[in-house]
């Protein structure tokens, strides 16, 4: 019996776990909701419907996982607790210092549910290293470096810049500060130190490139603490080769067993981090199925889901092969 | 209250897992058992007394969790089924081919003890990430690449040869063959074109170098099938350059979303191998005690473990600095 999944919010991310869907033999997609009217031709595989949101509430019959992909910002807090209220509950939300009161939102109401929070690659697969780094080595100290990659946040910074046509900023670890951190150094970085903001800019015919470069370089919390290059380029350029999405990252951990020094690694070189981050999330909502089909409910996060609940095969063969 | 760890073997991962557990504010080392008559004068940290094996049937109201450090050729088959009948364990079987009768073995006795197999760094932590990644990006191939490290096993087969004094024998990653896994081709790699052997030998007086190097190229399984590079060198420079035991390694999985490639990779880079494991095989034992106070008994491998239980601090702490 395959796992039904709908899909709840229908940007990038939704798209990425589309396509993780279909591709994935033991599951199928059942439904994408949105808030505005999407009409099931919009859906890019053609293998569901599209329902209004507010449809969901009548089909908690109809499908097991619901993957919520809305934005942390605007949706989630809402959504997130709606849903797990109802359905199992897979989802992304990525605002750091808010974690611990979304979950307790949702484990309020995940009594009968299985909601996975928090699912992607930051928080996520890094936040694993991060954990399991660290419980290995705790004389030790762990380093998280984003990029390179668009950081979206900091690109519609710049494109609501007045004169700013199109804008794309990539972070970028620094180099010096990675190889220190492979040394066993365990430096104390700033933001500065550890990544290197990059802006491809396309400016408004006759706007002012000066003051636009200055007003980057100066916005606080965004630019100001970091070194940060603009380039100017055309729409063509731009259209060219600023359109995709990568992103990547790595966490590094040195720690020491006494004189001896080691060095943990996990880097992630994504050619579309919205696919990458759907393609997680579709394993985490096999994950929230079968957790809920045992009983273990309420809010769950990667530091609690066993690593056998998310591949395809079953535990015996994961084992065979692969341990 | 602290978990009470025994160690069986006493050898150079049971002295690796006795610096971890000495390490660890929630730890106590109870006792070293072993097969020869260890006095507990030969304690390197001197904080524990030396037993022989036989006298552990009597202690199982004293440990909490055996951690078992002999090896898997020789003393695990016996052993594991022996204490996980008796106490929680914690292992590192290695023979990745026996595992699954192993673990039969141990689930068989382990009706009210948790029993973690395999539980190194490969198997172990190299085996999560294959999961992880596999899971992930369902459409991709993982890529497991040992070294720059020290082969026990090689290293004791040089040893055997006649004429040869003493032996070191590195295995080494070939950098082409990781460069194109990087780049997402995928390739299909023979032994040859993964890694290379690379031995520093330290001859007999009076022994002929041309036959040990011909006898090392030609061993059938160890040596044949690798290219294999050997140097010729004098105690001296063994003792000051080959005496430690470094090792370490990289999981890389290539997969993709579509037309859209994306790289998974986990390095480990080791000055000492078998501290490295002990200091794994304690997190280990932190979450078999825990696993067999909630009843989580049987035999239990990396891919059963929450990550939360590996780690000192309690789970909300770790969501909220961790996640």
């Amino acid at each position: 019996m395959k796992t039904r999944i709908g899909i709840v919010g229908y940007g990038n991310i939704g798209k990425g776990v589309e396509k993780a869907v279909i591709a994935a033999p033991d599951m199928e997609l059942c439904g994408v909701f949105t808030r505005r009217g999407l009409s099931s031709d919009d859906i890019v595989s053609g293998s569901a419907e599209a329902f209004p949101l507010g449809a969901a509430e009548k089909m908690t019959g109809d499908i097991d996982v619901m993957v919520l992909c809305g934005s942390s910002s605007n949706d989630l807090e809402e959504q997130g607790p709606m849903f797990a209220a109802l359905f199992n509950t897979v989802d992304s939300f990525d605002t750091h210092a808010k974690i611990p009161e979304y979950m307790a939102a949702i484990d309020a109401v995940a009594k009968e549910t299985t909601a996975i929070i928090s699912s992607g690659w930051d928080p996520g697969l890094f936040s694993m290293m991060r954990i399991l780094s660290g419980a290995v080595l705790p004389d030790g100290a762990s380093y998280t470096f984003w990029g390179k990659g668009v950081s979206q946040g900091h690109s519609s910074a710049i494109r609501s810049i007045e004169g700013v046509k199109d804008a794309v900023q990539y972070s970028i670890p620094i180099d010096s500060a990675v190889s220190a951190v492979r040394r066993g150094e365990r430096p104390t970085l700033t933001a500065r130190q550890s990544q290197l903001r990059e802006c491809f800019v396309v400016a408004q015919p006759g706007a002012n490139k000066a003051l636009i470069e200055e007003t980057i370089k100066t916005m606080p919390n965004y630019f100001a603490d970091y070194d940060t290059v603009v380039h100017f380029i055309d729409d063509d350029e731009f259209i060219k080769n600023h359109k995709k999405m990568p992103h990547g990252g790595l966490v590094l951990h040195s720690g020491n067993t006494g004189e001896n020094g080691h060095v943990m690694e996990f880097s992630l070189n994504l050619d579309s981090n919205p696919e990458f981050t759907g393609s997680i999330m579709a394993a985490y909502a096999r994950a929230a199925h079968r957790m809920s089909r045992e009983g273990l409910y309420g809010a769950k996060t990667v530091f609690d889901v066993p690593l056998t609940y998310l591949a395809e095969k079953d535990r015996a063969t994961l084992i065979r092969e692969l341990l």
